[in-house]
């Protein structure tokens, strides 16, 4: 996970964008995943203008930098990323995999760097003068029949990866409950193993087997100490009905 | 990354989608990632035609599906995940980090299971009992200060991860069963509610919640199908007794 001091020397480059709602699609995935600078270049005025004064529009936009040139925008930035489909020109810079970049991105802002995400317009991505201020590319993943992604999903992407990737190998994929100790378990399942003898459910030359398959199953399920109340709770009931039945 | 195979077997689940560019956005993210089942629950009619007839709309969506329940929609499904902030309710499910999610869904395609990822409506996300389906929640890690992401973009950054995610890390080799679908779940809950009806477990101002419950513990147990087909012979059998015994 990046620190907020990394975040802080990241800039996202958005160089003429048109669709005032991919500008703040884009504005707003920065905010939803921390980073605060926006620089636009060549913005076209009315558009521009409209998806800053958009109805909850993240406050980033107000403070976003406009500039004329690409060159201006990275100007003090060390590494500069561009973006887009790759699938009909042969790179003139080294491509890194989407799912590989965070800890590319993550070394240069811990050396001290300065990084930008370049983002072209809508219709046409980048120009080969745009690319040619790119230290490297970013490749996103996406379908061979379906490359070409929507501006401010393409955005959304590469910032969660960015902000996120390299936590990855810290993160645990299942997050647990506390457990229920095996002396608890062994009650439950003699509670339900008579509720089944009440219920005939098996003959008694099983008895053994199913013992032994409840002790596993019981394990299996890692019950919550919730769970293991409300099985507890729902089996007495069971086993009170059975038995008070067959007295009656 | 996920074989095409593996692709087949994951569901998009929009549960009362609302505007029609976040509809098409969403399926542009799944074309994007290679994805092409895409399931609606509760659809505004209108909308929903004007994201279907919107021009360059993905080919996914005229083959969607529509159901009434999220119940109806997951049916068939293994292993359903909820999307959606966490910041103000505590969850009664698992929550996975998204940037861990990958080798757990690919873990559960690969033993054959069926996935569904579900997204709530944008302006009140998924509901109590929406969720009471799903077997885990999704935790996109986005800034606490503006936590809540766009649809389009939600849908993006998890199907990115999913499809790509676990070419990051070999997924581990858990020992794993075959699952148990929805549907199945479903009535396995029927049969234990039944039974808890018979044996006065508790009172019908109640029924609501316990079967909220019943279907959330359900899922948390992953269940093998050996298990599910014992736990429907001992209820049946429990069932039975308790309704017989009534009747002498």
């Amino acid at each position: 996970m990046l620190t907020p001091i990394q975040r802080d020397r990241l800039d996202v480059v958005l160089v003429s964008p048109r669709n005032p709602l991919n500008i703040g699609a884009v504005a707003r995935a920065m905010a939803n995943f921390g980073f605060e600078h926006l620089s636009v270049v060549g913005a076209y005025e009315p558009h521009w203008r409209e998806a800053r004064s958009a109805v909850g529009a993240p406050e980033l936009l107000a403070g976003a930098r406009e500039y004329a040139t690409v060159a201006e925008a990275v100007a003090n930035c060390t590494f500069v990323l561009g973006t887009g489909t790759l699938t009909y020109r042969k790179p003139d810079q080294p491509v890194i995999p989407l799912p590989a970049l965070a800890p590319v991105v993550e070394r240069e802002l811990t050396r001290g760097g300065r990084a930008a995400i370049l983002f072209g317009s809508e219709k046409r991505g980048l120009s080969r003068d745009d690319l040619s201020y790119c230290h490297a590319l970013i490749e996103i993943p996406t379908d061979p029949r379906q490359p070409s992604m929507n501006l401010g999903q393409a955005a959304a992407v590469c910032l969660y990866e960015i902000a996120s990737g390299s936590s990855r190998a810290a993160a645990e994929a299942a997050p647990t409950h506390a457990a229920v100790d095996s002396g608890t378990l062994d009650r439950l399942a003699k509670l339900i193993e008579q509720a089944m003898t009440a219920a005939h459910y098996s003959p008694a030359s099983m008895r053994e087997a199913n013992r032994h398959d409840l002790r596993v199953l019981l394990r299996r399920l890692n019950l919550a100490p919730l769970d293991s109340r409300r099985v507890f709770g729902l089996f007495r009931r069971i086993l009170h009905r059975l038995t008070e039945n067959k007295r009656t």
